[in-house]
């Protein structure tokens, strides 16, 4: 239903192309061709309304709880693209009459949305309709929309019912209190609505415009209220071939707004405020507004852009998918806010954040645009105040960071019910916002590899030695003295792979708390010998002479390693586990599919595992174990992992690159691509995957490429897959932009600055200012 | 769409037919066709999705409110009806393929719901799907439900998804927290939810029952659990020929029930007993529920059978109808729930009681079954408390009751913002909350009419008198001086017609005051006289000396009577005010047509009414008026009065009766009985007109039989249309069950008891006992 393939020219492999409409299948082209800016997500729900559709318009940062019982979520905010067409008294469906021809493309290269129809009602007559839509870069308060409409058999009166619609829910949760709906000059029409319990202001304007053959006309207009709605309804008689269009300008500002957050601003200023922008931006009329957010999409592209070279143009578009959605899903424009696991495409994971953001798509930002990745870290940091209230509940020391984020004061906002228990019939319990902690020294690896990758001292200064001193602070408290073993565990917990939990001494726990504790000596002496002053204002503020003393808890730290075998047991008893046959579980178009037969207690106790978890230890602290040991492990571990989680592929296709074996690199490339654009149409309803996405920018360039930071060194190690003859993509190293080519005949590398560059090519240090070039 | 002569034989002028399906149109369906017991009331859509759908399921009395902004309404509770078939991988959808035949039936004589559908996939192939539906009129939390499906064509993979479906809300309202969601034994299923402000708690259970040919099957299960819903999806593979069925057996119980009201039961006693009660009853299957409620409906046919010979079959119809809907729409259950203005079929009106129970509804239980009517005005004494703030949050003393009213406790619940002012673009004010005063007069009226009926002089002691003396002070306290006039007015209000607002004597306001206080001083005296312990006691309590004195105001109050030209004015400007031609507002398919072109202000400056109001108070104070008076104001009134309140065409064809113009009343009796049978099929969209439907029993009992009751006396006047041959009703009078029979050839009345009975017909003082015949 999606192909790849349709953009020719200047337009090849930057389309999307929804090539038919399948009520059935409708979250898939909702989220895969959403849109947004960052600032606000909307969701392709077509303008007409079905069945099983999610229309879905979320403004990043502006939580809210539905009651006591529930999480915090991103409120689905009042519609402005919904419209109810009516063509000489059939309303427009395209599960009625016939769909002579139909094609839905997301630009992403320009980030228009369109869709062009050709429709038969069912008393026959014919209509040609195309639909346009954007949320500007430019103004990203804005939504431009529009629709054509076509009579192809004879004259037609048109009827279209819009305006803005409140009564939309999150899966049944309403989240705002109605406000005031007005329509002003019976042309603008405003409503506004607060959030139920963090109490923001959403201010919704829109207004529309109607010509005929491109020349304004009135239509006979009707205006409208109802609860939680208000709207016009416009009709306009059409002869055969002309063409009418609406043009729907809208925006919406809330309270969370910084301009409004950080003022005294009142309610009526915003609605002022809001409506004044509106009447400003509309007379552009949609055509300059979206040329102006198209602009703005030629300057990001400028920064972000990868060139492939592939036997398959896919490659290419899948990775400018990837980077056009982390673009949209990311609220750069605010660091009180982070970025959600499904973006700001679908009510999944409720807008919350996870490590997704600093283990998959941090990277993508360090090395592509330095700043947006310190944004990201300092929503962390103001997460800190969270993150201590989390430990001291748990009877721990530090910050213990939620598995789950949201608003930067909320802690920990992880649901506690999941999906049914097929053996008790209850919802199955999560654990993960109780014990899946290796989120906490995932972000404490963050800080270390923007600020090794950046240089950026200043944020180290201001942030980032807080959060790596109390983040180690959390662990060392953590620790559990094992008296028979006589060194210190860390028991009871979920790692990265969550179809284990209650396990002992998994793996990646246990080193990464280490590196967490590690990393703090080493900035703790660096500060002692290089910042006294620094140090001091944080020992005031943290009590760092004890902590540094319980830091020292690491030296008696049990760090699992290699068996016999070579395997590094996952925790204390996976290897003890029954081993089954997966190969009915492994590649179905639905994931999970072990639940069907299994509950999770029982899939606990096998050896199945939901995704990468030593691997991913590998990935992170690659110099911490030898080739060989890897290989093992991935050997085994492999055979045991469903990959049911989509932080998953990615991970084993960068270490299938470390390895060398570059045709299962890039097969799991591409299986890690089809996560959203592969051909399963149920897997990115709930929204797109975020991390996954990551993953991909982190497949060509940490994988492909072989870029990493190892011990402040800037390693490349290309391995191209072998149907890629080059590949081009921007790093910022140290503050300076390098462009770096990489073809089957060698590498080139330039900077941007006169300043010398020094990196590890392949193992061999090169040092070097403006240009670099090798052959092979 | 409708049809109403589908029945034969037995089932004669009972079916309600709709012959296609429109989803343009469902509301009308949904409405029309609902099913209930006055506990619940089930809106009837259809078991798949379709947009536009208004699914509803409330229980009496359960009133939410979903902030503070908002008043209280009854709540949407967690669906049990919806089901997702999917036939070889089709979804059903009567938008796509093609519909063979469809027919959907309201049985009002036994309450099942049914609907037969062939339907040919868009691959091809046909099935046949019957589709069962009733609400238990012997257990009232017991639904039932069934399919039946039937490939035509070959072998089919049936997939029926259903369960509970919590995410429904009030049009974008959502009034529930969720609890706990349970799968039983792989087989109960139970959800339970809590209203958000008043804290009911909702269970909900259902139970599916598999059969292919009529023997029990087993189908491919999965237990699903999602926000706000549990469910099952089962598949069965059916031969072509072969027919597979599911039953869904589904109770609610909620906390508001007297059992748990009463009582200390926890919610988890609740779930316990509710599940209980399920687990026995679906072992009787749908047929012995079905077949058990069915036998509840004959007894209530037998309470309330009104025969009619007709040469429109249509007539004995649409009688039948009203009073299906009047049982259903009745919470005869618990005298702590009043009667919703759309009863419980949609959520116009939020499930609020209006002056509709007292004047429209209340006289066909007086006359048919007089505990219900008592229940309904035990109701309002419970409501006196909210009544009395209402007054002093006022300014006033006694008891004003709310214009609209919800839970006993609630007090005004009347919103305050209505629909666009096409001028403004603001909302409209709705003022009724605030000076719509005439339902205090109307709920003393029908307190009076009651005992005056049925002599029930124990109500009057425990609740009669409190009601009837305290709204008086409430009017006594209301009237204001008018220095010039020297007399006391009534200013500021709405009357019955609600497009003049604000304004000054409206005759029925002023004569129903005064009437209120006229019975007050009249009661006062007679338990001077009859009962001066109770009368003491009730001084006690409403301090009965000074009210006594502040009700002899009566005498200087002004009565607005007939002008020159015999007219009553309805207030002190409406005649003054200009007149235009209403021909184009009149009759229209929408009602309310004439605000497309004017705002309620500008309507108000016109002699145009919205209905009946003169009108009204000749039909409740008919004594007080003469014949020629009557005329002469029905003839100016008529011609300005639009329809546009379904409160209005009974009334006038009562009048009409009462002048003797049989074709007339004949005429609007058919028009009123329209408003929800007729052609237009959006007039029902937020329900039933419970009024409306009460007024339909009036235009035949009260209007072509002429039954009065006028200074205690039972009076009989039969004008019956000249289409009609026979017309034959029960009647409670004092207590006695009377069958009354008026043919062209004379009328015969029957008496179940030895009882002397006496009464007026057509003005002829006649007594009898157990059988009184004349020709004539």
């Amino acid at each position: 239903m999606l192909n790849y393939d349709a953009g020719q020219g200047e337009w090849s492999n930057w389309l999307v192309t929804e090539t038919g409409f399948d009520p059935a299948h409708q979250g898939k082209g909702e989220a895969v061709l959403s849109i947004g800016n960052g600032y606000m997500g909307l969701r392709s729900a077509t303008d007409e309304n079905y069945v099983g559709q999610v229309r879905n318009w979320f403004v990043a940062g502006t939580f809210n709880k539905f009651d006591e019982h529930e999480v915090t979520e991103l409120p689905n905010a009042a519609d402005v693209t919904e419209l109810s067409i009516t063509l000489n008294g059939e309303t427009f469906s395209l599960e009625k009459g016939r769909t002579i021809s139909y094609s839905r493309q997301l630009n992403l290269k320009n980030g228009e949305l369109t869709r062009n129809v050709v429709w038969q009602s069912p008393t026959g007559e014919s209509f040609e309709l195309q639909f346009r839509r954007f949320v500007s870069l430019s103004n990203r308060h804005l939504v431009g929309s529009s629709v054509s409409i076509k009579p192809l058999d004879g004259q037609a009166r048109v009827h279209i019912a819009s305006g803005i619609n409140g009564q939309w829910t999150n899966s049944g949760a309403q989240h705002f209190t109605e406000g005031e709906k007005r329509i002003f000059e019976k042309t603008y029409i405003q409503m506004t609505s607060t959030t139920t319990q963090s109490v923001v202001d959403f201010v919704t304007n829109t207004v529309h415009h109607w010509q005929l053959n491109g020349a304004k006309v009135e239509p006979e207009l009707r205006q409208t209220m109802g609860r939680r709605k208000v709207g016009i309804e416009g009709t306009v008689t059409v002869e055969a071939g002309q063409s009418v269009t609406l043009e729907k300008i809208s925006n919406v500002h809330t309270s969370r707004d910084l301009v409004y957050n950080n003022g005294g601003y009142s309610l009526e200023q915003m609605r002022e405020s809001a409506l004044t922008e509106l009447k400003q931006e509309s007379q552009k009329g949609y055509d300059q507004l979206f040329r102006e957010s198209a602009n703005a999409w030629a300057d990001t592209w400028s920064t972000y852009n990868i060139e492939v070279d592939s036997t398959s143009g896919y490659d290419q578009l899948a990775i400018r998918f990837a980077i056009y959605h982390l673009v949209i899903m990311t609220p750069a424009h605010d660091n009180r806010m982070g970025i959600g696991a499904k973006g700001l495409s679908g009510e999944g994971y409720k807008g919350h954040s996870f490590w997704d953001t600093e283990i998959f798509i941090l990277p993508f930002f360090i090395y592509s645009n330095p700043k947006i990745a310190r944004s990201l870290l300092e929503y962390r940091y103001q997460g800190l105040d969270g993150a201590r209230s989390k430990a001291k509940e748990n009877g721990f020391e530090g910050a213990m960071y939620p598995w789950e984020a949201a608003w930067i004061e909320d802690g920990e906002v992880t649901p506690v019910w999941g999906d049914v228990d097929i053996v008790t019939g209850e919802q199955t319990k999560i654990w993960s916002g109780f014990i899946e902690q290796h989120i906490t020294s995932d972000i404490a690896y963050a800080v270390w590899h923007y600020v090794q990758s950046t240089g950026d001292e200043a944020f180290m200064d201001q942030y980032g030695y807080e959060i790596i001193f109390d983040t180690a602070t959390f662990w060392a408290s953590r620790l559990e003295w094992d008296e028979n073993k006589g060194r210190y565990h860390i028991n009871e917990v979920v790692g990265p792979d969550e179809y284990k939990e209650h396990v002992d001494n998994n793996a990646f726990t246990n080193h990464m708390a280490h590196f967490n504790m590690e990393l703090a000596i080493q900035y703790y002496e660096k500060l002692q010998q290089e910042k006294p002053e620094l140090l001091k204002a944080l020992s005031a503020k943290l009590d760092l002479t004890s902590a540094r003393e319980a830091w020292n808890k690491l030296d008696q730290m049990y760090l699992p390693g290699p068996n016999e075998q070579g395997l590094i047991p996952q925790d204390d008893t996976y290897l003890q586990k029954k081993v089954i046959d997966l190969t009915p579980y492994k590649n179905q178009t639905k994931v999970a599919s072990i639940f069907n037969d299994y509950n999770l207690d029982q899939v606990g106790e096998m050896q199945i595992s939901k995704q990468a978890d030593i691997m991913m230890l590998f990935f992170l602290l690659e110099n911490k174990f030898e080739p060989d040991i890897k290989r093992a492990n991935y050997d085994y571990y492999e055979e045991k992992t469903l990959h049911d989680s989509s932080l998953s592929l990615s991970t084993h296709s960068i270490l299938a690159s470390d390895f060398g074996n570059r045709p299962l690199a890039y097969d799991l490339f591409r299986r890690a691509s089809e996560i959203d654009l592969g051909p399963h149409m149920h897997s990115s309803d709930a929204g797109i995957h975020s991390a996954s996405l990551g993953g991909i920018w982190e497949c060509v360039v940490m994988g492909f490429a072989g870029v990493r930071m190892l011990d402040g060194q800037l390693h490349l190690d290309p391995k191209l897959p072998e149907s890629w003859s080059s590949l081009k993509f921007p790093l910022y190293w140290q503050n300076q932009l390098l462009h770096i080519t990489i073809t089957a005949e060698g590498i080139l590398i330039e900077s941007d600055a006169e300043e010398e560059i020094s990196l590890l090519l392949s193992g061999q240090q090169v040092t070097f200012s403006k240009r670099f070039q090798t052959l092979v």
